[in-house]
């Protein structure tokens, strides 16, 4: 039981990350358990909506998950992986696309207004938010691309009407053709184009996580320094290579703070934004 | 051959009708032929893109069409349609509102921006922008709707900021739930919400048509009192029923003028806005 | 210890409240124990900086308190009370007026400021915001006044350019000569003047608590029809009276709700706003 | 006949134009027979009126013609002549000021109101719009002037409130005196003063003509660097140097493009603007 | 000689009046004396920018004077009266035109630039300003014309923009014909058509005088409810009537003041308005 | 007595004052037998309302008189003087505190409000306006402060809304002590940190006078230049050596030009601003 007295004090301790944040963009990217289950994902929404009130500026990208593939399947599709990457041919593409952003993208939004906040959804092909070109691989991997420049201009407009942005990682090519994006790398480079504050990633993991005298434990603070070492040792590894690598290029273009979070904790971003717990694994410079 | 000469006296054609629709919000359904031929698509939006230009303010809603038949066969789903509407269960809106969102609707504010213009795409999710309700009828057809109410403001909003708006006629229900509805209607009610001047039906026929002693001719302009002998000398019917009490419905909702244009002629929206040809059939009131 | 789950969750319980307060202005009259206690003193600051921050927008209005007579006391100064008004020469009125003005409301900018949020300290005189007439009584009790009129441009102005507006109840009268008002009667006044949404005054007991059945209870609300019976009865009597009655005349001018909170409980007013707890009795229409 | 096919190809045609010179300044030297024959003269109102219509700002300046000579007549005033400069006395200076201000520039924006669009007429005596010295020549020809300096705040004001200026050419002496300045240079002035995007002087023959192997025929381009060649052969002599002169100068002080057009030809500046078709000689840096 | 503290003084009396008439709109009939003599048309354009920097909006119309006959009798045109009007055929209107926009008009644009003001020079065909019609009158009077009706926006805007509009009282005919206009009717149907505050009409006699018992004397204030008996009396007559009927008219129509001002003392305007001295007479509602 | 012409003429004189200082900001000190006498008082208040109303922004400082003394006496506290400067122990500060704002300030205002100004009382603590710290000297004299730096933002705010902001010499220490200022030290300040156009400082003598030739006579202009030598022949000494200081630093700050006024002089500085007249001695730089 909390009494009124340890209420009040919580509230009190939010108040100067409120005003910390007040007015600043931050971007997050949503994606894992969190996407999946239904608590977490109204969590999750919960706590964005509350940024919004308070003053702060969300924008969030979202990833794939599951479904894509479930629909994949129902088309009678096989997907072959190389290096982790999905082999996206053009009828994939179509798939992909069309649950992203005509399924994934719009529930929550929907979720969103359904718990009182004002969200729209977007895409990369919206006033030409994501310009994006096909990722040279050793082996074609079809319309798997990455973010050539970043359109801020809707966004800032969206913002500044009032509404929190939804975004599909869906860029358009010079030829109008679509690619599917990774969303951490959306996200990041939405976070310098928009001169955001903060760079959230919600994982599925506690964090960084780094093994020292045989005990492996979350690290909650990375100076951009220490990477290359942790890196070399393997300790930084796997997927969570590429989230620290967006981490650092957001930082390196101007954003103050990347976070990656445990998405599997409910309110994880409230409680990284308004309290003084250590939660997941803050990249900052130095 | 057109003389220097001619095309100045055409541009001059186009002087008052620039004037008097400046401002003005149009409301165009965009649906049939003019949606699978690649000519006449880019013939539209480059009459879209022309309208915003010169200080109109036109708002795209688009039907659905050969593509969701085509995507639901590809997962092995059989449609049943009574009365000519499909009946659809939830597996079906899935698939129709990703291929309206996720596909169609992305792809025309593709098409828009690549030729110049700026769109963004939108849902009746966004911003809560269309509240529906299952439509009842004899026989339960799942999830189709009719419009409850429309949110102008989140195009009111987006209109101010310089973009063309392209909905997809996907309804919200009470319970969160999708609902398919009849694009014709959504733009019905759209051009009343938002206080159009202008509601524009794209169809594929050269519009109303009547025989008068044993021939067929089009009727330019229809008045709302001549509708109910029309319909009771079944000279209107069929397809173009509907289409007409859209009009209609528009008509006394405030809106000033209703057209059914032969979306099948290139660019038949600018000719009936610039110019003094006579194109398809107009509803006015009286 | 309050787990991080929990934290969240309260956190998460002021977000109606946020929504539903934003943009609103909650007229606060502070006095009694909160006014003499540092601990207490802080924790209303900090309440009022948080609604600040989150989109409302508090104005204090505060009473004078044992510094008055202390001074009075400096300067040799007898007091007479009649009917527990201060019988206030022309002499009294000038030290009363420096305590409020130059001392106690200063205190409060200075400490509001010095905890992050941006005040500003005013009285009646400035900008002619409080027009006041000398309070008639059966014997003369000198320079104590009533509001006659409330000019509230000069808040709205001090509102909009973000500044928390602390008030010290002076009132201007006809002859520029200055009056004592009582601090709930401002509060009052400019409750119903600004438009207000709330009224909250800080007094030093639970609440409104009637006997019922041998037992005295707090009551969670009183609507104004109950008034009449409880005054008769004496369960409404001595100094709550005329807090009661300014609640009143608050709700009776178009306040929605006016509140009555226990000023020894830290944070009494950021429960009371944002948490679903019952603090003190709320006053409301019906 | 042209047919509705063609008319929508002309408009569409229209549109990247349109696009490129949005909210741009257009400064256009109103003479010669465009500013006798009636038809003409309303062909360059229609079209200045179409150009404001779709989001440029047309500036319209205006040179004298024969009913200065006229008037002059009728007073019993002789006119002497030097190089082809008009010797302007006193006397003369106020004739060709009445007429100018007084005549001329008023038919025009009575003709521009007329046709719907929304006009005002100005000279540069109006809020010190344009300042003048005396022209130094050989001989003394009295109050022809030079520009010394624009002060575009009025127009910038004009434009801004929607309206199109017409300007009289005369200028406002360090004396308060009157001077007659070439309409021309004072085009090309306005031009540099506003950051206009193009400068279009209207004259009485095709265009720039250069003779090559016995053939004369219009430059469609003069690009800068040709200029002192083509003077040197005599290829550019007489009434054209002035206006080439102009051009260069309104090139060299940042106006994008300048065009010396046929107004014989209807809606000229039209066709030039909107259309593909080369009309008369563009004047370009390079 | 003026002691420093009788300036003083002075520039006290004038406060009450500044404040009085801030941002209001201030019409005035400018002619007779104060037009033809240097000095005093140096005070008058000193009043007027004064009255312009402390914040009024005066709004200059002015009539013909000398300069027009004098014209005329240049050109060799003999004017008929009929009833004290000129015979205004359309040769006798150009000159009138040129003479008044483009002579009278400007001068006074340039007197006003040049002691530092912001004046810009309009007459009736400017954005439509004046819409008239011909005077009917027994003898057929030619282009004499009255207001039809007054397109206040371009004043609003011009005065909006800083500047002091100068009329000349040209009025625009339903063919595009010009009309000469009584200026001081146009003066009065511009103070109703702008919601001006006070109608000032400066003429060559001291006021409206009455005869009382054998004296003559200057009426200080004049009701509307007095003038039928005056006018009965003949005591308002000759060229006085029209200019009582021009202030009544204006009265009636919302202006809250109107005063006829001996344009021959210096300074007039500037007495009336900003200080207690009676000048002239004020005609008043009542 | 002064004739209607010699008034128009003080008028007239003021012309160019009020265009020169249009929306600059004026700090004066305001203190002395200004402060004390009820018409110089009266005359005052009214100058800077006149200011007000002709487009400048006066700022006003007050300084405290005798008051103070009084209410120490009162109070039974001795003072004790270092240098011309009151110690000020806690005690001694919270008297000064309350005198300053809670007194003599609003007194101000409330003059300023009843002669149809539109003032605010304010202090350094409000807005965090003025940042002080003790003044270091080699006897300890308690809270007397200087300015560590001023927020210009609240005045400005202020400004902008209309009102006229009356400031007490009262700074912010850095643990929320107050301090008392000198007020001309204060006026400096703040009208370079307001980039104020001049800076007024009232005193009760003529001006600085310096002895030529036996003679003493007022300097009505002073060099910056010039200051050293006169301070080394002790000609500027005693009290008026800090305000030449105050003068000095303001002109070296950015203020244009510093005045020193005989404040016994009723409306100084009105015929400061406004007139030719030469009053007192203003400091330029040079």
């Amino acid at each position: 039981m909390v009494t009124a007295h340890q209420k009040a004090a919580i509230l009190v301790e939010a108040l100067p990350y409120i005003k910390k944040f007040y007015g600043k963009i931050i971007v997050i990217k949503y994606g894992g358990h969190a996407m999946v289950n239904c608590e977490l994902k109204r969590a999750v929404m919960t706590d964005v909506i509350l940024m919004k009130l308070v003053g702060m500026h969300p924008v969030l990208v979202h990833g794939g998950g599951p479904e894509i593939t479930q629909m994949l399947r129902r088309v009678g599709k096989q997907s072959t992986f190389v290096n982790g990457l999905r082999v996206t041919d053009r009828e994939t593409m179509e798939i992909v696309e069309m649950v992203l952003v005509g399924k994934i993208n719009k529930e929550i939004v929907a979720l969103i207004n359904s718990l009182g906040g004002q969200a729209i959804g977007l895409c990369g092909k919206d006033a030409n938010l994501l310009r994006a070109r096909k990722k040279m691989t050793e082996v074609d991997i079809g319309f798997v691309g990455e973010v050539v420049c970043v359109n801020p201009t809707l966004i800032m407009n969206v913002i500044r009407d009032g509404y929190i942005p939804v975004i599909a990682p869906i860029g358009l090519g010079p030829e109008g053709e679509s690619y599917n994006i990774n969303a951490d790398h959306v996200a990041g480079h939405l976070a310098v184009a928009l001169g955001a504050d903060k760079l959230v990633i919600l994982t599925d993991v506690e964090g960084i996580t780094v093994e020292r005298e045989g005990e492996r434990s979350v690290l909650s603070t990375l100076r951009l320094s220490e990477v290359p070492a942790l890196v070399g040792q393997k300790q930084i590894a796997g997927g969570m290579l590429p989230k620290v690598e967006c981490c650092a290029n957001a930082i390196r273009g101007g954003v103050r703070r990347a976070h990656i979070l445990d998405g599997r904790v409910p309110h994880a971003i409230l409680l990284e934004i308004f309290t003084d717990e250590g939660i997941g694994t803050m990249v900052v410079e130095g």
